[in-house]
């Protein structure tokens, strides 16, 4: 039995997931190592679609291995940042965009997501979901560049009208060891 | 679809069912309308049980009431403070400990849980839970006594030692009108 609140990207994709129904579209902005696609891909099933985002060459393949082991065929994969996803994805029509920051594990540590280019993947996601859908963001701060994306992040989040927006961040209140934390924002509207 | 990131309770009662198994031993500490003792007892099973606490009456009838049009069993009301809960169920044995602050919906709203009490009561669920189980905690701060109820739960959760206890607070960061807030809190050790 997993123990959700210790396993924070466990937590996140089990609520993400909620949102996601067959047939939908769903996003993972930086698809890593293939995880959070291949759990958004089965969730949407074969007559939804995936659109995966990564900048790095070495993700794109170590996810595209790990959809082939599973079978699965309904993602498109592209090498672009999640900034350009609004020119892939209709405005209004994703069930769920999912970030996970940082750098990617077992990658080159001198790449990472940036404050400046999340702000503009994280307004691109919030067009991009559909009234009632998720963006969902885990993000670590145990390296410099990530605590201070996280703080952007979450001065980000808190300005959201609160009319159009719903934003819930998962703090771990006791740990000094700066575990992976999330935030989940939904746009409000007819669901 | 339910939004859980909209419904609070629904995501407090989400991530805490995932804690609990067939046969299990769960606790509603304040059983008030009795909707989370319904869905603890059904997630243990005929074979589990469920204590469920409340000192007023009127929420012992309507938990009573509900259980029965579901055709529930495996309950065990008890008309106490949630505090006396360490003599009625051992220590280190529920899979789940479950409160919700505040007053009763519909009821009395003098009556309300208070700092004082809570926090013997949080101590108690804490002795309660197994390694591996969890205490869930759905704060609500639209009256007074409830704010200053949150900041001393938030306190004390922030306190706990993290080598045994991890602790995730749900805050909703852009919303100005005190929607409810979770705590989750799990004992760390053999799952």
């Amino acid at each position: 039995m997993a123990n959700l609140i210790t396993k924070t990207t466990e937590l996140a994709m089990t609520v993400t997931l909620s949102y996601v129904r067959k047939g939908d579209v769903a996003v993972d902005a930086t698809c890593g190592g293939g995880y959070d696609t291949a759990a958004l891909a089965r969730a949407v099933g074969p007559e939804g679609r995936v659109y995966a985002f990564d900048i790095q060459k070495k993700a794109l393949i170590m996810t595209e291995s790990r959809l082939r082991s599973h079978g699965i065929s309904n993602v498109r994969l592209i090498r672009e940042s999640f900034v350009s996803m609004s020119s892939h994805i209709a405005e209004n029509s994703a069930a769920a965009v999912v970030f996970n920051l940082g750098y990617l594990p077992g990658g080159d540590h001198s790449i990472t997501t940036t404050a400046e280019t999340t702000a503009e993947g994280l307004e691109a996601a919030l067009r991009t979901i559909r009234p009632g859908g998720i963006v969902t963001v885990v993000m670590y701060d145990g390296h410099e560049a990530g605590a201070e994306e996280k703080k952007m992040v979450l001065e980000w989040a808190e300005a959201l009208d609160q009319s159009r927006y719903h934003a819930a961040y998962v703090s771990m209140i006791n740990q000094e060891k700066n575990p992976p934390e999330i935030l989940w924002i939904t746009k409000k509207g007819r669901e």
